[in-house]
């Protein structure tokens, strides 16, 4: 079951320059930079609500985040991820489902969440994370 | 002040077929299907947490839904709309830090909304929507 958007993944060229405007301009506070090695990208987060924005900068050409720089220059949603209770679970039951995955098993993401990707290409064009807190971070 | 997001716009190019992987694979209810003639589209509701998501499709070649389509053909997520107490007093202030507007003053959106743009060129690629429940409709 999808309990809430956990997250919105915000590609954006520039970290610094979005900062500025996520801070000056809609006034939101920001509430860490992390850099995440394994998906070469540097992230700040924010909330509002009930939600967080994750901002992410590639740190390498052949980062995610810069391939889809290349197709949509000045950024934008990249992608949206949903708590769960049980990454592995929701994961295999959407596989039964016939969703194509991109991860058939949880993996470490930021901030000591565990997530699970589905694909685009199963999801109407909307890149879907699922996520949980680590149980083994806590 | 941006308090939650209210929802997100997710273009899609078929309402049936999108509304049968939103319910039938993703689990969401709909919360009702409306035709919003201005904008040339045909929406559906659902709600995940506090935050509502809004599938469009166009009902008309020249929608802003059709022509996000045309560069995005399986679909994706089209905006993000803020929830605020006030759309004029936030554009006006938007616009005073250099923001540009698609809308100048608020119009009606779906759901007895007042609605207000941000263009994407000032928001680092991310079509932005301001909103608040029509004080003129209660």
């Amino acid at each position: 079951m999808l309990k809430k958007i956990d997250h919105l993944g915000i590609a954006v060229p520039n970290l610094e320059e979005a900062r500025r405007f996520y801070e000056q301009v809609l006034g939101l506070e920001c509430h860490g930079v992390q850099e995440v090695a394994d998906q070469k990208v540097r992230t700040a987060f924010y909330e509002v609500g009930e939600v967080h924005l994750e901002l992410l900068e590639p740190t390498a050409p052949d980062s995610p985040i810069a391939k889809y720089l290349e197709k949509n220059p000045a950024g934008g949603i990249h992608h949206v991820a949903f708590a769960v209770d049980n990454v592995q679970a929701e994961l295999t039951e959407f596989e039964g489902k016939g969703v194509r995955l991109i991860d058939k098993a949880p993996r470490p993401g930021a901030n000591n969440k565990l997530i699970g990707f589905l694909h685009p290409k199963s999801t109407l064009g909307v890149l879907t994370e699922l996520c949980m807190d680590d149980p083994s971070k806590k």
